[in-house]
């Protein structure tokens, strides 16, 4: 798949069919992560692909509770209390309202940090865009507190390792597509912050 | 350009033709940048296209001012201390010894963050890709202190939005090709931290 149509038609997919993904595929999609840039070239990532049912139907349930965990403190505790206009939350409550669809997923891939000096992000872009160019959904979701000690033990996380990430990865029942942008007049200046440069396009 | 051979052959490129890049190009690079995900979708991202020759060259000064104070903070403090098998090191040399190297770049991309709840990392991993698909080179650099206040006010950036990374960007006089990346197995696991999946790739 042409590079520009993997980034142009990603869009955080959480409808996802159980099918499982062929072990060549997988490390295609691990080996792409691996190749992301990083600071120094620490390649801080490590990926913890969690395959079995059990440890998938655990850690979604981490998952959901530490969403909302984070949305309570936001005063949002059931799911009518999330604002209609807020298509990134209301799209999240597929999952966090029934952790099975979380599970769902072929695999749960838990991105671990080793070293706080970095982040973990451009492994995460790159995995997702490889998994886009052959067909499979995917997106970010957070874990961390209060189920850090949860993830940690549940895995094997060493202390120290950061555990924040998971993308639950597998072929997509929903559509890809233009997800939702700001106008790049309003993310691009040139030469000061807040002069227009000559763009044009939408992202 | 497939999404895998703009994967697989992104590598840091700090040697770069002073070649103009077209509005055109450079407005489907931040197209791209625009497009990645972002928690909440909240696109903290903004970018300050500088393009002005005496805004690159103070930039560049900045930069490899804010480079020696981190590098003196290790006890490096002329380029021969650095170590001969720190390879990612020894390429910073090129842009740290000579400012006119950095500046020499098309553009400096200076990425801001308006929000610290997520960071910018999957839009400057788009950025770089869809570079490289038009045969441009790229690093992400590192501002911030002792030169944050500088760069603020050079390019007006509001007090309270981040502006850690800038990003040379331009035509490539070095090759591209695979960086050195650990193997897949000291990276990736299998529903274990240490796990060794079934993989045999190497990144």
């Amino acid at each position: 798949m042409p590079l520009g149509e993997a980034i142009f038609t990603q869009r955080a997919i959480r409808r996802l069919k159980p099918d499982p993904i062929s072990d060549a595929d997988l490390e295609l999609i691990l080996a792409a992560a691996a190749r992301a840039p990083s600071g120094g070239n620490l390649q801080p990532w490590r990926f913890v692909v969690v395959r079995d049912p059990d440890l998938k139907q655990k850690l979604a349930e981490y998952y959901v509770e530490a969403w909302w965990h984070r949305r309570s403190a936001q005063g949002i505790t059931r799911p009518e209390h999330m604002p209609k206009n807020n298509s990134s939350g209301q799209a999240a409550l597929h999952f966090t309202t029934d952790a099975r669809n979380y599970s769902r997923a072929a695999v749960l891939i838990v991105v671990c940090n080793v070293s706080r000096a970095d982040n973990v992000m451009t492994a995460c872009q790159n995995l997702m865009l490889a998994a886009r160019a052959l067909g499979m959904g995917s997106t970010i979701t957070r874990l961390g507190e209060p189920v850090d000690e949860r993830v940690h033990s549940l895995l094997g996380i060493p202390t120290g390792v950061d555990a924040d990430y998971c993308i639950p990865l597998g072929y997509a029942e929903g559509h890809f597509g233009p997800a939702q942008r700001k106008p790049l007049q309003e993310l691009a200046f040139l030469d000061a912050y807040g002069t227009p440069g000559p763009w044009h396009l939408q992202p």
